[in-house]
């Protein structure tokens, strides 16, 4: 992990005004393709590329089981964990059609998953625990457990690097995963519990949602001296798959393949990843805004703007898949669109270079 | 056109129980996947495919010129509407570069350019008029070429059904033609000039949107007798490129090939189209909320929701492409993902069918 770290560079800002020059060359109208022409800025800056092109992309699910689920106040059980990681390795999960469509390979790591999943052709075995402890009563797992999930998802992004993949996604399994994600940005933001924390993946129930809240204080309280370091909050309040894509994000910014942030759970584990490592922000897409309301707390404090907006609230990476293409879209744009000068079109001076007001 | 017209139906509501069920059945907590299961749902109720599969796509750049721009509120002279449209042709501008991104087929039609394109490779050429007349003094064009404009758009409509395209787009190019869209929005919706009318892709300049508006307001004046009967409207304040992508729109609703309609000037076109046979709308798509202001107005009247979020103002067709691919998605996770019962997933009643609370 300390190698990682010592990799992880602030992106050269002083490239910004010859990106953008060569954004304003092409054929449109100044800053007429909105986000898109800043996903390609932010492409170009985190990669090092600057004449990108589209490459090979992966979408990495941890799954990973919660301790907490015994207090009740989830309608599936643990063993739903599993049942879905199954359904994502025979391809009839939302992220693995959303990948095909895009074109991403699926790589499914059990790191925590609490149901004997040893036979499960294709799965990705680095199972450390099974599932986190009740956070309520006891840490989520030990500092050299979350070290090691941490280095789980270091050790994918490396596998990644190494296999020519240019741009790399976040995903998670994990019932109960959104309470320790909301602990996490309430201490870590840090903001109260309550404007961080909504109804998750399922209904909206008077009286759940209060529980919820109550449950992220009791664990907070419960582990308030830990509080104050990013990785002691990890371990204490946080999971293992958490811990794994924080490491995604470690290891992606340590070999400038930037990271789709998918939703709200990955966004917690994002924000870890940017406490360790400030720089880590330069190398992270943000893919959707969440329906779940701590999502737009957390997307204002990092500055990022979600590229999608489409109310989703399943998780698994799905998100994140669907905001690759058009990540890809826009480094299409950069690379092949026509300049002024080529397209000999009138090319006015640079601050009206564009078509009609009208 | 009558043919066409009265080939429009309303989609089949009574379908909507039976659509709803399969959302609901796949495996992901219920309405988790948010605006992909209402864009599922609007393209099985358009189409009319139960089964639906991702097919092919097109779609169809209109360009026309406009005599308002002798107004002299446009940074660029008409002859940028040849010089774009030859970039388009060579295969350099946006719309190319997301339609190739995407796999849409690119057709590029010349409804009234004021520039000689007949040496052009691969446009095609349905030219009616060398331009519209300035709406400031004259009627944009006859009613008579007015409907000529409607049926090219019919036509290309009906050639892309008889090709096999299941989703269409509408694209356009014309200097000028924010100002047309905004006089037809203002009659049409209606609603006050200044409520939707924008700086269109070019610069914010002081003085020079409130010339705009009063350019509009004294077109509106001055045909204000045409101004109750679409087409009549179409005629008087419109364009040639706006009239066939309305054309388009009713083409696209009589063959049941569900239309993505790209920004503000197409969004005026669908408006028209809709005005004259209300079940268009049933077959429309907004593919994303355009920054020209007038578009949130016309979102709201018609009730759609757009798909994309980019601050987009380029035009082309560039946006409708871009939403093509969720759309593609939505249809793909319809068709594609696994339901409860073949993922042997834990199987809570109907109404409790999701996965976590937490």
């Amino acid at each position: 992990m300390e190698k990682t770290l010592d990799k992880i560079r602030f992106v050269d800002r002083t490239r910004v005004p010859e990106i953008k020059a060569h954004l304003d060359d092409l054929t449109k109208p100044q800053g007429s393709l909105g986000a898109l022409e800043k996903m390609a800025l932010r492409y170009v800056l985190a990669s090092g590329e600057l004449n990108p092109k589209v490459g090979a992309k992966r979408v990495c699910v941890f799954a990973g089981d919660h301790g907490l689920v015994e207090e009740g106040l989830t309608f599936s059980g643990q063993e739903v964990t599993a049942q879905v990681v199954r359904n994502m390795l025979s391809g009839g999960a939302g992220i693995n059609v959303f990948s095909r469509h895009v074109g991403v390979d699926v790589e499914i790591v059990d790191v925590g998953v609490a149901t004997d999943l040893s036979d499960a052709d294709g799965l990705i075995d680095r199972k450390l625990q099974w599932g986190t402890q009740n956070i309520r009563k006891k840490p989520a797992m030990s500092r050299e457990t979350c070290l090691q999930a941490i280095q789980v998802g270091i050790e994918r992004a490396e596998k990644a690097a190494s296999d020519g993949i240019r741009l790399l996604a976040t995903g998670e399994m994990g019932i109960g995963n959104t309470t320790p994600s909301s602990a996490l940005m309430a201490a870590l933001l840090p903001c109260a519990v309550s404007e961080v924390t909504g109804p998750g993946a399922g209904f909206h129930e008077p009286g759940l949602l209060a529980e919820k809240v109550k449950l992220i204080e009791d664990a907070l309280a419960l582990h308030a001296d830990q509080l104050s370091d990013s990785i002691a909050a990890l371990a204490a309040v946080g999971g293992l798959e958490i811990a794994a894509m924080c490491g995604l994000c470690l290891g992606g910014a340590a070999h400038r393949v930037p990271v789709v942030v998918d939703g709200f759970i990955a966004s917690a584990a994002a924000l870890v990843a940017c406490r360790i490592a400030p720089a880590v922000a330069d190398y992270l897409f943000l893919s959707h805004e969440s329906a779940e309301p701590g999502h737009a707390v957390f997307a204002r404090e990092m500055g990022l703007d979600p590229i999608l907006h489409l109310g989703l609230r399943l998780g698994e990476g799905t998100g994140a898949v669907l905001a690759m293409t058009l990540i890809d879209a826009s480094i299409r744009m950069y690379s092949e669109m026509a300049t002024f000068s080529s397209a000999r079109i009138a090319n006015p001076p640079l601050n009206q270079r564009c078509f009609p007001v009208l």
